[in-house]
């Protein structure tokens, strides 16, 4: 019964995830949140306190699911692949029917994380690990002769930190496919040059 | 009194535009705007329609004068201290004690512009816009000898843009001034190269 609880509890966090994540804070109700989870108010309140909380318990499962998924994609040989492969991940949303609900951590650089501390100091985070992932990555690829570049591996991977939140905003107002894959590959580049 | 009214009802333009600009779309309410404008429930609207009436009426503005404001900075000779300008502005938002409204343009990118065709539009708009003035204001510099750069004025211009949503979220984030300021300085210095 406790396990089986425990299993309630994470779908109904992943799928108040998914609403956050889409929608954003503000625009996600109270109503939204007890549709998607499927609990009665009570029992939302009781598990995860509110919605602020419910708000920062998803964002959390969110980070750690991605913080998993880059380690996993930058972690290859060549490292360069890894790097382009990543970024490629941005621009996937581009394709998406309807809209792209971009990075989570970066839409809520832009709507919660000025106001909000407990929400800055997640972002703020989640850029110092980029750095630090891909700062590791690029010298993997020195290594791995995968990358060049005229730059020292900070450098490059401060470059590709802005570029990271540029294509995913770029990618959420549904700029064009081609120019999008375009500036990829010229920020890309700066990995090649000798 | 009609231009006594049309003062008024730029004022009330102007006032809305900053709550819009200060807390997005979602988390402005109808009072807030009436105790910004000054208006009545029914002055308001009859005035300006609503509530999303007033935001793209207020949005418009906004760019209007940000498009002119960019055009006078790019302007300038040498043609690189323009394009300096143009994005240390940006990170003077990182200095504020509060924090930074950011650009409305980019902030509106990721609120409204995946679900709301008119906002999108506008948004891309000023994407491309961005990019075609930075390409002009490039292309001078290779002419007053101030850019040089491996790429072309083209290339150069879409890496810049990808920089522009890329710090200002940061910036929003409150991220570390002397990482900004560092970062700025790696893009920048793809003007220079030989």
């Amino acid at each position: 019964m406790a396990r089986h609880q425990e299993f309630e509890t994470d779908e109904a966090l992943h799928q108040a995830m998914k609403v956050f994540w889409r929608k954003g804070y503000e625009a996600t109700s109270i109503n939204d949140l007890l549709k998607a989870t499927n609990l009665s108010k009570s029992s939302l309140y009781a598990t995860f306190g509110g919605k602020r909380d419910l708000f920062l318990a998803a964002f959390d499962s969110y980070r750690d699911a991605r913080k998993s998924e880059a380690i996993k994609i930058l972690n290859q040989t060549p490292a360069r692949k890894g790097i382009e492969q990543f970024y490629k991940m941005i621009l996937e949303g581009a394709k998406a029917d309807e809209f792209s609900n971009g990075c989570m951590s970066i839409n809520q650089a832009v709507e919660m994380a000025p106001h909000d501390e407990d929400v800055r100091v997640r972002v703020k985070q989640d850029f110092q690990l980029m750095e630090k992932f891909l700062t590791q990555t690029i010298e993997q690829g020195r290594l791995d002769g995968s990358v060049k570049g005229r730059k020292t591996a900070r450098e490059l991977s401060r470059i590709l930190v802005v570029a990271f939140p540029g294509l995913q905003v770029m990618v959420r107002a549904k700029c064009d496919q081609e120019r999008l894959d375009e500036a990829l590959q010229l920020v890309l580049s700066l990995l090649d040059e000798e």
